[in-house]
């Protein structure tokens, strides 16, 4: 019997938004290739036999290609092995976990996706911006921006409603060159927009602006995530009393969990509308 | 001191795709105020002393109105209770999730927002969609058909890019009516699209077709969801065989989840392009 290939997504960040289903599967697994957004408070709940990879894109070394990262997944799979793709968010957003499913169907393996909370969700729920909303926002669009350029105006759609909420993933720096983009689909200038950075984890940041003024946004560290709407007007600062109560340790309630990388990982989450 | 509430995504239907945060708030909470859509099996995680309320929509009964539903969230967050308002998928898409948080920040009491893996995230998981697709997909897009008949084409965008994929959430039966919305807003006759029932649920029934031949396909049971796009071409059918070993009791790696309703709900799920 050949192995079994899990593409599983490990939430925006926070580990306690790791889903059950992909708990299981983690401390189950042979071998778990995974992205730089996942984070060792997650990582150290893999099994402590299994083969732990990062293929990912920072870290300062070259990262794997997706030709190298389907091969050392059909690889594993053939081995016999219960193979872990661990991604950040979702698997099948932005992550190209469908060329993954590809190259894994073709070698005749087993793959099984597991979905994850999209850092969209995550980002949405930190800052308290409902990404539909009555009256307000009646259709959501994820897109990218991930080889924006003053020039390159990517895949980006022709168009966008007014009534839409956009979000966009890997929105980079070019904050210019996306407000002209935005503007160019259709979007006014006035819309309110908000850079959220590290949703969900304790180092998290919310910078409210609006299209017109994008370009003196501060350049907070990746990840980050680029929400355009009315509905950014609902977002709200949430005080640091509330984020500290909010805190408490994943061991409470999973005995399992019980590395002290999880104790360390509890600080507190900060929203302000004008980091420091 | 006030009570708190929590705004809580459940996931798209399988207790297993809970977040961890979801359940440590569902095992604390003093009142659960639940959606119909949250199934019984996450209901019986809910801490055994909590007041636990249907709000929904079904039932043969008339639901809450979204006034009281407010009302009655403010009212126990007065009463210095943690109060949990448990939504299906995640609680900021198409969950009227803001109405709820601008009702409780008016009454000044702290809310917070735990994300869940929304509906789409879930049925792109099971049939194995991915929604976005280098060279097919560049762009996701939800919106939702609630009110949808002939005459009524709703909040709709009015174009949608080829290299889209959209979701629609709650599509109803009119299914000729949203082929034509579907048309008129850009998309080919030709493009393939999926009905998801009931998805990661042991019910889950996929159904593939075509825009142009939406209009006879079967009424599956709600909830279903409406995927569009070239990506759906790469949906496939997995194995009964396969399904089978991918199930597993949810008590073997949650000590704290003993009960034996989740036993009863690890059934099979079977995914058929032509539910009998």
């Amino acid at each position: 019997m050949a192995g079994k290939v899990y593409l599983v997504g490990a939430g925006p960040g926070d580990p306690e938004l790791l889903t059950l289903k992909a708990l299981r599967v983690l401390r189950t697994a042979d071998v778990v290739l995974h992205d730089e957004l996942v984070g060792p408070e997650i990582l150290s709940l893999v099994s402590p036999t299994a083969q732990v990879q990062n293929v990912g894109k920072r870290c300062g070394r070259k990262s794997a290609t997706q030709a190298e990262i389907n091969a050392l997944l059909v690889n594993y799979g053939l081995l016999d092995l219960r193979v872990v793709r661990l991604k950040g968010g979702d698997p099948l957003i932005f992550g190209r976990g469908g060329e993954e499913i590809e190259a894994l169907r073709k070698a005749n393996l087993d793959v099984e996706v597991i979905p994850g909370v999209t850092a969209a969700l995550g980002a949405a729920a930190a800052a308290q911006i409902p990404l539909t909303h009555r009256g307000l926002s009646s259709s959501l669009i994820f897109i990218t921006n991930h080889h924006a350029s003053a020039s390159d105006t990517g895949d980006w759609p022709a168009s966008i409603s007014p009534t839409a909420t956009v979000v966009v993933y890997m929105p980079g720096y070019a904050y210019a060159a996306t407000a002209r983009q935005l503007v160019a689909a259709g979007l006014k200038a006035s819309t309110p927009c908000a850079i959220i950075s590290q949703a969900t984890r304790p180092e998290e940041r919310v910078y409210k602006t609006i299209v017109e003024d994008l370009h003196s946004a501060p350049r907070l560290p990746a990840p980050t995530l680029l929400v355009v709407g009315e509905v950014v007007r609902l977002a709200e600062r949430r005080s640091l009393q509330e984020q500290f109560s909010t805190r408490s340790t994943i061991e409470e309630f999973l005995p399992l969990a019980q590395s002290e990388s999880f104790a360390q990982s509890q600080g507190i989450t900060e929203i302000s509308e004008r980091p420091e």
